[in-house]
């Protein structure tokens, strides 16, 4: 949870040491760019703990001590992607600002080599990545709330609007058609499905009913 | 493909000798029954040739010879499930057909054991299996058609509706919440999504301009 946290220094030894602050989130990067490159690669079938310490020039019990598993790399991966300063756009309106939410999407499932699909491949194979999996979507959806709520100081919406499941309705159209029917990437699809859920959202099928304590 | 054809009666021989017709039939359903078993109590990573012939009580060279390997097998059982005389439910309306029809996707996705779920997720694992997912899901999408052809007959839908997208819009949200994302299982789910898809309908959002030269 907190690998790049300065510790409390163990005892020595010479090439495993591990030394806190700057040298532990090298290694950290360089492992996980690892993962990333061995991943992109030859997929989950071929990535191995050694495979990764070798291409990060790390020692393999390294590795293993602080990822333990292929599960604990991919899971990491994961939960490095959260640490960042990612906004949703912003650019005017409901629909657009989904629309070009939506084409990052789209661009993060369709890159070659294809990441972001093989993480999410990895997370039916390891209870770890699917955790991580999770948590990374809970981040993204969470700040993804602000499309919604900007929207409604914007009169775009009415203010009981449940933006969670808007986002739901926005996006689920990609990730159903390109992970899991696997067809073939369709340019219209991000502006597409962000312009459904917007005549939904208008239409008030996300209108919450304003609960009778709030009065 | 043609499996289930009555055909005629051969001569006896003992057990690896294959017959035409019943015979061939009621192996190939024991298989399948045996497959889905073993794939509901252990998952893909517990799903074996061996233990699928034991289970199904026939010999380990017929599954071979016949599916090849666990890929092949779990193709069978996608491909077994078109063949029935399914319809999407009649319900009088687009929403409510949808709705009931989500409904079904629900079920089938949160029912224990959880088949479903576990040949989706097989499909990451093997490429025969995503094939044959495709060739399910593509046959299923397209009975459901006739939904919103209903839905335009009735004149609660414009002519040139794509009906497509507007299942694909419809159905999404399911399969994103319960097998990417993972939620909890929401009962109001089914409804919502179906809602969602009608309302976006009834605004316009699939429907497809004429072609010019229908004019």
């Amino acid at each position: 949870m907190t690998p790049t946290d300065p510790g409390p220094e163990g005892t020595p030894p010479p090439p495993t040491r591990r030394r806190p602050g700057g040298r532990t989130a090298r290694i950290r990067q360089q492992v996980l760019d690892a993962v990333v490159a061995e991943l992109g690669e030859h997929g989950y079938d071929g990535l191995t703990t050694d495979a990764v310490a070798a291409r990060a020039g790390v020692h393999r019990t390294t590795v293993y001590r602080r990822w333990g598993d292929v599960g604990g790399l991919l899971a990491d991966v994961l939960d490095a992607a959260s640490d960042d300063d990612w906004q949703p756009p912003d650019t005017g309106s409901l629909e657009s600002d989904l629309a070009a939410l939506n084409q990052e999407i789209h661009t993060a499932l369709t890159t070659q080599p294809p990441i972001m699909a093989a993480l999410i491949a990895a997370s039916f194979r390891s209870e770890k990545a699917a955790e991580a999996q999770q948590r990374l979507w809970e981040d993204r959806y969470a700040r993804c709330e602000i499309i919604v709520s900007r929207a409604v100081r914007h009169g775009e919406l009415p203010p009981h609007t449940d933006a969670r499941q808007l986002l739901i309705a926005a996006t689920a159209p990609l990730y159903h058609q390109l992970v899991l029917l696997r067809t073939t990437p369709d340019p219209q699809l991000p502006g597409r499905a962000a312009r459904t859920a917007a005549l939904a959202a208008a239409a008030g099928a996300f209108a919450e009913p304003p609960s009778a304590c709030r009065v």
